[in-house]
């Protein structure tokens, strides 16, 4: 059977029922149908001493790595060991759903339900926030429309347009044609929604308050001399904010074996921070004793912003990493072709292994307990496995398990759930990667020699001019969130392994004031993506009883 | 207290008391919260011999007419007479909400509540359209990117894309600018959601299968050879069929005085047929003994297309008809000033008459009994409601009634609910406007002479071109969609009153093959608003505890 089937001959209990599992009444939720809720805020209780572990892999690869199917797995196999536990995810954007494979609801086994209402309009997190941005957009071109007060200046206008669909014709655009009734004309474009700094923001506001707060913060452009224009000067935070009052709700799902996921938030991981919401992590702290949770990508930019930027706004870090990897995807860092990743390759799993090293040195340096779980995949050979799991143990020094989740739900990772749970009782010792004073390149630097494994940053001429008005605005000691390929660990998405001796060359810096970090681009990084020469689209169907296919 | 303190300080019952009233089961509905749901498909039951009204106007004017109120007050003093009766209403569009004084949810004490919700995101149905419709678009994009099979010319592709908010600067656009991978340059533009195909499309579908068959026909361009391009061609009915498969349930809510109401679909009037869904209509005519509904704008436009595109999907026709009209707004019909409508002026009230005496006749015309429900402001005098009443009663000879719904609810139309129930146990005996084999020019010459009053139909150069192709395609027997301004009963905005002996001129056609119709546009239809200079998003604030303020 493949995903949907799987999800929909499965038979998930009624979301009170999850609800009651953490203690959340009838009252305490708002149910979307039978097997969807959301969380009504504030949610009673305290984070105290639940354990909180962190999911996060190697560099993803075309081979398929299975973060989230492993980060359900582990949730279900903690509560088959009986341990009250919930886990906490992103949510998927629609738009690359209809491109190629999509989903983000684990896969096989270990699956959050009902997959196709999550990968579909959930309940509608994604709409309000594109309503809530565009609405902004409207605006703020209304504004300029209108007299233009502010003095914005229509080519600095920085908060461009998104939308939930991969719609490459959107990247650029000109828009107010059709004369003075319509609009100024000026360049624009569309981003994805999930790369929209309204996301960012919704995934680290502690609560309404403090999304407003944050939203009246965002830079929306500049005047023509040069100043930023905030959503406070355009006086419409408060609007932009009830757009987003039921979308700060965190999300109540389950997995198969109906443990509860708290899925909320689906930030970049690139031009974002790539976590699911502080207010669903919070939750999921306050209600479990253990909380699962993941972030986007590798290591390297989800594991490093989750350690970096998240964890000094939800005010916990994490009692456990567990570094996720495959026996194909190191092959294929090793340099094996996609197309004979099934064949047994025991030297180039030996020398792809260095990617996996790198990644599990960067989460040791936090001084957290790391963990690998190696994701098995039929083709796996045992030779391969062992060969594998010896290296970790003996070569990097941490804990190693065989895990086979898609098969086998939580039974497929019932070994690491036990040392999950061992390496949590060690007493935690979290170690910052930098102080929140340092300036921006110090942060920048420290990023890519301690987590990246490189040597330096180099700032292009334009990122240069930037740095010194950011230091005119006061804006040179935010976090810094770096926007890099997520295939390799320097800026050259065809570096695999584990490059050393690079340069990270940032080309320009975005200021996110609302989320409250300095992105920095390196490379090109795609904000919108492009639909394939058969999208998946063309498979789906939904027949007049309802049945669907074709979503995967 | 205005309309949001109103909705505010009401209880509402529990949805499922709602659902129960209409003999719903909890396992019939899909819950939204606590006071909003879904009803599944299919509902069970028959249409048998449940009474249908119609509510319609005047044509609009600035004074405000309060025809949803009028449609909310007459369901609560049929439920206080003792009537099994639900409401169904259409939903409003956000956008405009965030423009002028918005909302769609009656008024006063006559609201379907809660007005936040529904006025805001409410369940999605929005945002599933323009998800909907922007995916097609997409996918149109992408099939002349990759190749384009179909030889779609670029120039010629009809489907344009769409947003729910009041965006002039998207007016028009030129996309796929920025070199080879991001699309094929051309020229664009958005319409506000409303004005979708899809929307249309989703009103007049019985069900889930008819929904895809529409979806499959309908027409996004036409190739270099200038043939038609469909849905169908394209091959992804299944994918935007799936993306409306919880929009196509109807929506239930509650009034004030905890009526049932059904609150689906929401077309233009001008540029679609501006009636809720044939689904939740049917629905409300299932499930209780009296179905009270409304039509968009006037009864020129909303009215006549209630009649001619809606009843016969829906195979039921009114059984009573409510036309709703103000002294205010005949007042301003007669010649009177904006600012002058507060004082007494018995002289311009007989002479603005004639716009109700025309809507009056025009409904008759259809052979099923007519009423007028006279919406009463506080600043009418008792002279002009008695002059009004008179007039209606002796010279249009229907029976016409002093309502009061805004300040007391149902109460305030119970004698207008006698009438009608009365009215409803008289024989049907409609009687169509036109035979569905009449072409497009006779199906709109009898619109104009019978419904507007109006002397004859004049085709421009364009749509007499257009002409010769639906023939030759088969489409020159559809229903006609008259897109004219809603502000008179001629195609000129500025002709109050009753004109006589006018001319519609017809620009050009839009084929909606999707809906089943062929639009006709006079004049210069809007289909995206724009903000005005201080839009209604600027008073609009939410709290740190989640009060709201500012939406009306």
């Amino acid at each position: 059977m493949n995903d949907i089937e799987i999800s929909q001959a499965a038979t998930a209990a009624p979301i009170t029922e999850i609800a009651d599992q953490l203690g959340l009444s009838a009252d305490q939720i708002e149910p979307y149908g039978a097997v969807k809720a959301k969380i009504k805020l504030p949610v009673a209780g305290e984070v105290g001493d639940s354990k909180l572990i962190l999911v996060t892999s190697i560099n993803p690869t075309p081979a398929g790595e299975g973060k989230s199917t492993v980060t359900v797995g582990l949730g279900d196999a903690l509560k088959r060991r009986g341990k009250k536990v919930a886990i906490a995810l992103r949510e998927p954007s629609l738009g690359p759903v209809m491109g190629m494979k999509g989903g983000a609801t684990g896969g096989g086994y270990a699956q959050v339900i009902p997959m196709e209402d999550i990968n579909l309009h959930f309940t509608g997190d994604m709409h309000a926030l594109t309503e809530a941005h565009d609405t902004l957009s409207a605006l703020i071109d209304n504004h300029i429309q209108q007299g233009n007060e502010l003095n914005i200046d229509p080519r600095q206008v920085t908060w461009k347009r998104v939308i939930d669909i991969n719609d490459r014709a959107l990247r650029q655009t000109v828009i107010g044609l059709g004369g003075r009734t319509s609009g100024v004309p000026r360049q624009d474009g569309f981003d994805i929604t999930v790369a929209s700094e309204l996301m960012a923001i919704l995934c680290l506001s502690k609560d309404l308050g403090d999304l407003k707060e944050r939203i009246k913060r965002i830079v929306i452009g500049y005047t023509y001399d040069k100043e930023p224009v905030t959503v406070a000067d355009l006086k419409v935070a408060g609007a932009i904010t009830l757009l987003l009052k039921d979308a700060i709700k965190p999300n109540l799902v389950q997995t198969l074996e109906h443990t509860p996921a708290i899925i909320h938030g689906g930030p970049f991981a690139n031009i974002a921070h790539g976590c699911n919401s502080v207010l669903a992590t919070q939750t999921a702290l306050k209600l479990a004793d253990y909380a699962v949770t993941e972030g986007g990508f590798g290591a390297d930019l989800g594991g490093e912003k989750f350690m970096d930027i998240k964890t000094p706004v939800l005010g916990k870090t994490p009692n456990a990493v567990v570094v996720v990897a495959t026996v194909r995807a190191l092959k294929y860092n090793g340099g094996v072709d996609k197309k004979s990743l099934e064949t047994e390759n025991l030297a180039a799993l030996a020398a792809g292994s260095v990617n996996l090293k790198r990644h599990v040195q960067s989460m040791k340096r936090y001084g957290v307990p790391v963990l690998v779980a190696v994701n098995r995949f039929t083709t796996d050979t045992d030779a391969e496995i062992d060969q594998l799991l010896a290296y970790i143990k003996d070569e990097l020094g941490v804990p190693a398990f065989d895990t086979t989740v898609w098969a086998n739900g939580g039974g497929g990772a019932l070994d690491l759930a036990d040392a999950v749970v061992e390496a949590t009782q060690q007493p935690s010792d979290f170690v910052p990667l930098y102080a929140p004073d340092d300036d921006l390149v110090t942060k920048m630097t420290k990023i890519v020699q301690d987590i990246y494994g490189g040597r330096d940053v180099e700032l292009e001429p334009k990122a240069k001019r930037q740095l010194k008005t950011f230091v005119k605005h006061g804006w040179d000691k935010l976090p810094v969130c770096m926007a890099k390929t997520q295939y390799s660990l320097s800026d050259n998405a065809k570096q695999l392994g584990a490059p050393t001796d690079f340069t990270i060359h940032v080309r320009e810096f975005v200021p996110k004031l609302g989320a409250g970090f300095i992105v920095a681009l390196t490379g090109n990084v795609l904000t919108m993506p492009g639909l394939p020469k058969h999208p998946a689209a063309l498979n789906m169907d939904i027949d007049a009883d309802g049945t669907i296919t074709g979503l995967f």
